[in-house]
């Protein structure tokens, strides 16, 4: 007996669609800018959350992955053994999970950031007896003004305490950009480089990241390592930042209308459980793919709200695709994925780092 | 061998808590309003998401269950033998989720909404061989401009529509109201009320929802059934409408201070996989429990920054307690929750409707 094959038409509603062959060409374009500047590509894995995608960033080039929590580094290097080299961009503090990162750190190459003397203690406390040091990059603001030391004299001051804390090895210079920062990242990452390797101490890493600015990476040249996420997927703020076009977004959400309630008005099966509040600066709740006119004004938790200028000409039963304003948050609401190959429905994924936030 | 008991101080952050005698006295508090007001009371189950919660609300005398998705309500009615009479405030389309309709509508009393003749068929057509037929009520646009049909007249003729479609019976008119809305739901409701019975069709269930006014559903008297969702944790957007105090808020999120890169900021370990983006019309992404001076201006994912207009007196490793803008989306975001019993962690709880939305 065969199974009949789904179709877009017979899936429930609302659903997370990833649309492979477009997830590869992103993944290809990037890798290949990186590989013609000479930079190294470790992509940001919370866009995803996928050990498989995690994989075909690495066939393609990718010299490891980067995570945010020590949850989502076990979930990806359980989901695959091609995950081998991870850095953890975060601050690491707690007796759980500094315990869960020695555990890591026995299985694949692992480094982690800090910002401060007190993560550098706690690291190296945890560390101090382990077979095999903890790489730790000194995290750096740029200009973001999220995590970071100020200055590149207090990044070298960070990069010489680890450097002699035990268990420790110093491993780099890593930053978030800000927006259009590659000159801010230039200035500082130059200066802190300098300035540790005066006091003989080598930089092996400089690794920056981020999506929006990455085909600018190389205008920062003093960066060895980059780390985009969205790029593998895209998204409605990509699109309006003019990083790529519709047809370069390889989520969508797929929704119907349940409702006309007004000829100007309709309401979709899809709210903030699935395209999240997240704006990015932009104005509605994502882009229904073919219907530019249409804005999706407010979104309850289970319900879209879409509006128009004249008729909206939707029945009920219609369904839309969605392009969301930011893929990362969306692959967290799910618990799996459709994944689509040649524009059907094929596998369903389980999303195995969704919601690790420890 | 005793295990040591988790204290507030060993939890991993962030970590979503929920103080058990807070949502206790929350919902005896508004179990009393509705009793004295002779309302029955249908809590909508998006808030907690908890079979065990349901549980209580139900033992305090609540008549049944508020769902939003068919998913939903089936992990509700799989978590606990108590949860027999749920309502679906939802257009239900699509042939899968009609045949999980009437596996529901098997097991327990089960009415859903319509608000057209699209939605109508289709339940009509799957339920037309059930042994028992589906209570469908008619959802009504009192002005909160979601789903709905827009009058009184077309209420009435949606409802004849019910009452003369083979599997389902009339089950009377829901509606979600609109802000400060009881004028309006009252006059709406009289007079489809009024209508529906002038064509002897009786009107059972007049129902309507929503915390922010609650404390005002006795002023549409019409309105037999009430349906808040948020009350049983309450959150930062209820206490900025003056519905509650902060000591009423049952649900906050436990975050770790991660770095203080600046003096007057600093950032912890929950960003919006855990706070979420919702604004709810406020500023900032929370309330500081004991620090009204900060304001979580910005988050990322796994970030939440802190600023202060003086010194923020924050270090490394510091915990604090946050109120979110909006407790239902917070708990769409972890797959558990950690219970507080005297102010102390006693148990885990999966959270069985999480991420539902289908």
């Amino acid at each position: 007996m065969s199974k009949i094959a789904p179709t877009l038409e017979s899936l429930s509603t609302p659903v997370v669609l990833v649309d492979l062959e477009v997830a590869r060409r992103n993944i290809d374009r990037f890798q290949a800018y990186a590989d013609t500047h000479g930079l190294k590509l470790r992509p940001h894995i919370k866009t995803h959350k996928l050990p498989a995608i995690a994989e075909m960033q690495l066939r393609a080039g990718a010299v490891g992955v980067t995570c945010q929590k020590v949850s989502e580094a076990e979930a990806m290097v359980a989901g695959s053994p091609d995950i081998r080299d991870v850095l953890i961009t975060y601050n690491i503090l707690g007796a759980e999970k500094l315990k869960r990162l020695t555990g890591l750190a026995r299985k694949v190459a692992l480094s982690v950031v800090a910002d401060s003397q007190t993560v550098v203690q706690g690291l190296s406390a945890a560390f101090a007896s382990e077979p095999t040091p903890l790489r730790v990059l000194v995290e750096c603001n740029t200009g973001a003004d999220r995590c970071g030391v100020p200055t590149p004299e207090s990044a070298a001051a960070l990069a010489k305490s680890i450097a002699g804390a035990p268990g420790l090895v110093f491993g780099g210079l890593m930053t978030y950009p800000p927006a259009n920062g590659e000159r801010a990242v230039e200035a500082y990452m130059s200066k802190a480089k300098s300035l540790i390797e005066a006091a003989d101490i080598a930089v092996p890493v400089i690794t920056s990241g981020g999506t929006p600015s990455m085909m600018h990476a190389a205008e920062a040249p003093t960066t060895t390592e980059y780390r985009p996420g969205t790029y593998v997927y895209n998204d409605r703020s990509l699109v309006a930042r003019g990083v790529c076009g519709w047809e370069d977004c390889a989520l969508t959400v797929l929704a119907t209308v349940v409702s006309v309630p007004a000829p100007n008005r309709a309401i979709i099966d899809a709210g903030s459980k699935t395209l999240t509040s997240d704006l990015l600066g932009l104005s509605g709740f994502g882009h229904i793919l073919g219907r530019p006119d249409i804005a999706i004004d407010q979104l309850s938790e289970e319900h879209g709200r879409l509006v128009c200028d004249g008729p909206i000409g939707l029945s009920v039963g219609d369904r839309l695709r969605i392009v969301p304003n930011h893929a990362c948050v969306v692959t967290n609401m799910v618990d799996t994925i459709q994944i689509l190959e040649g524009g059907c429905p094929s596998e369903v994924w389980p999303v195995a780092a969704r919601g690790r936030i420890v």
